[in-house]
């Protein structure tokens, strides 16, 4: 504690980069309550800043990296995040924003999803410097509630408070059925706050509701309530809808080099100054002139981020060779392969197996099997995809683990 | 088990006194989980009949008595009463009927309500038969229940379908708040029948809802579900409201002799034969011709119940007293005792001392708190209690303890 530098106040411009709101928000008040900027100047403690990530599915994409990114911003300013692995609350599932009830996670699910989620995030945040990160688990403190404990809890909130809730009031006008256990789902989001005595929570900006009712219950058990900071919601890379995996306009955290480098290079033009603003550091001010320039550094910076800056190099060189269709880059190199020997409909492991990519139609289904085969990068895990034409096929590239490829031609 | 009697058929007339509703019922029906009637004469085994109480009062009055006394038709016909004592439940109160949100009692309170239920339902059930009465507290179960299980709980139900309930739905319509708790009260009553296995249970009218809900989860857990079997709810002694200790139009089961026989020869002759059916097991077609006669009747035997026969007569006789204003009775006298004697405005421990019922104020004052005195049946419990006139007085009849009486008189 004694080593924690107070923040001089011209470093508090990372507070507001990209920052939607931070609520409560008194500009004026030089109250640390009220104010959080006066409270980080003032503080005489590393402030706790949870961040709740739920384990509900395998892969994380850059939506999700924002306010993981926000929450390095206070650990660089010294203070201490705390990373909550919901593995109990992502067994009910957050029903913010869903049109309908979510099915319940296993225990076994939500225990390997939390692990390939912390490997996803260890690019972004500081784990090595003391005191800056502890992460924790909250079944650690909720399935320690017994009912007794549970219904003080659900007795601080109203239905009619609760229905009023975005996603629950649109739910039961259109008589869609809201299960009662999902009624709990905020009210143990924000225990979460009272159990680590957070002082900040950050999230998007569809939390507002969760991160208030932590403020409540926090004060309910006698503690400073916390601060909320709200991030945006990234739109995918198809310039329209939210990004999501289910859409497929995302960029996974774990995606690989190539495939990350490919789709950050088309991000739409309107776009780009978001994505730097909320996904790098670059200063605002100093982005290129041409929109072709800025989608090249963009991807650049965000694979050399999770890959480092050779294999973003790499990365780059590969595309531009898959753009120009060259096989002799200086990066990976990628071969033709021409449909017109396979007959359609053709099994996609018949075809792995024609294009030399896998030894024999054998190991074409264990790599399709095994996660190993994208198409244009999009994993492929149907073991008897079957393609009726190759109209589906041209022009596109078909990868075997990290170093084979074949552009698939007529 | 082996000694267990299967009831002849014509033994079943006891189920339908007084009973609003079975439910399921298929009367037609020979299947055993569609009509109690067949389940009861094909019964291998005493049934398991569940009666839950909340000890959220300190008293329980013949409107409660009702399901106790089905209960008790039960015992008698071999089966096994299984009455609940709601320790738990009684913490959050029964948002049934009621149009504002309960609060909630304190564990001792809890404690201290249930030993004075237990002792006020005594003289109703067969204590003493092996096998026929099991007193359970749902805190043995409720107490163990972990958040994993309450979410399963909860996620059996909507909030449609609790809105829908009875009593939530007027208040969500007019606004008044309903706390979320409080949609746990039907689930844990719900959970009662299956930790239990209830085969039937009991309940007034207005439990429909919660008793069909433990059907839903006794299916939910693999369980048959069970019977439920509704009972009237009570009209008071005023023939308008239901009975009930705050609007003071009730008979308490713990009232002395002499206060419950007076409330009851007061019964209005609309409600004689409902009171016989529901109170009594006098057959509906041996009652006297005379309403007076009814009267009295009904009072003796339901004092007889609770008293027996010889405090009845007793209360008989002193009760006639009371009305004749003699002094020489049979039974206890009532000496009067003239108020001309005491200046108005007069505080009651002192009248107490005039009239010669306590020796001193300073009794008069303990009798008060130790709520030995009334007046004309009602307790008083104010130390100082004052009457600005007697007015308020005359024609009364002032007790202390059971022994001593006096008519008040001009």
């Amino acid at each position: 504690m004694s080593n924690f530098e107070i923040p001089l106040s011209n470093q508090l411009a990372w507070l507001d980069r990209g920052t939607s709101e931070i609520f409560p928000l008194q500009p004026d008040s030089q109250d640390p309550s009220e104010n959080l900027a006066i409270r980080l100047k003032q503080a005489e403690r590393p402030l706790r800043v949870k961040l709740g990530i739920d384990p509900t599915g395998a892969d994380l994409h850059l939506g999700h990296s924002i306010p993981v990114r926000k929450l390095r911003a206070f650990q660089d300013a010294g203070h201490t995040a705390v990373l909550i692995i919901g593995d109990f609350t992502a067994r009910i599932g957050d029903p913010t924003g869903k049109s309908e009830v979510r099915r319940q996670l296993t225990p076994a699910q939500v225990k390997e999803n939390a692990e390939t989620y912390l490997s996803q995030v260890r690019p972004i945040l500081d784990f090595d410097t003391p005191g800056r990160l502890e992460i924790r688990y909250n079944s650690e403190w909720l399935n320690q509630l017994d009912l007794s404990e549970i219904i003080e809890l659900l007795a601080t909130m109203t239905v009619g408070q609760m229905l009023a809730k975005e996603g629950f009031a649109e739910r039961y006008q259109q008589q869609n059925p809201i299960f009662l256990h999902e009624f709990l789902y905020p009210l143990m989001q924000g225990y979460d706050s009272v159990a680590v005595k957070a002082d900040v929570e950050l999230g998007g900006t569809d939390q507002k509701f969760n991160i208030a009712l932590g403020r409540d219950l926090q004060r309910h058990f006698g503690q400073s309530p916390q601060f909320g900071l709200l991030l945006p919601i990234l739109i995918g890379t198809d310039g329209i809808q939210k990004m999501s995996k289910s859409l497929g306009n995302y960029v996974g955290l774990s995606d690989d080099p190539l495939t990350m480098y490919s789709k950050l290079e088309g991000t739409p033009d309107h776009l780009l100054t978001q994505y730097f603003e909320l996904l790098t550091d670059v200063p605002l001010d100093q982005l290129p002139e041409q929109p072709r320039e800025q989608q090249k550094q963009l991807a650049l910076t965000i694979v050399t981020q999770y890959h480092g800056e050779a294999a973003a190099k790499e990365a780059q060189q590969a595309a531009l060779n898959l753009v120009k269709g060259s096989t002799t880059g200086t990066g990976d190199s990628v071969p033709e392969f021409s449909l017109s020997s396979v007959d359609f409909p053709a099994k996609l492991f018949y075809i792995l197996k024609e294009s030399g990519l896998c030894q024999s139609s054998g190991e074409g289904r264990r790599q399709i099997q095994g996660g190993g085969v994208k198409l244009d990068g999009d994993r492929i895990s149907a073991v008897d995809q079957t393609f009726d034409s190759p109209d589906q096929l041209v022009g596109k590239v078909l990868q075997v683990g990290k170093k084979k490829f074949a552009r698939l031609v007529d």
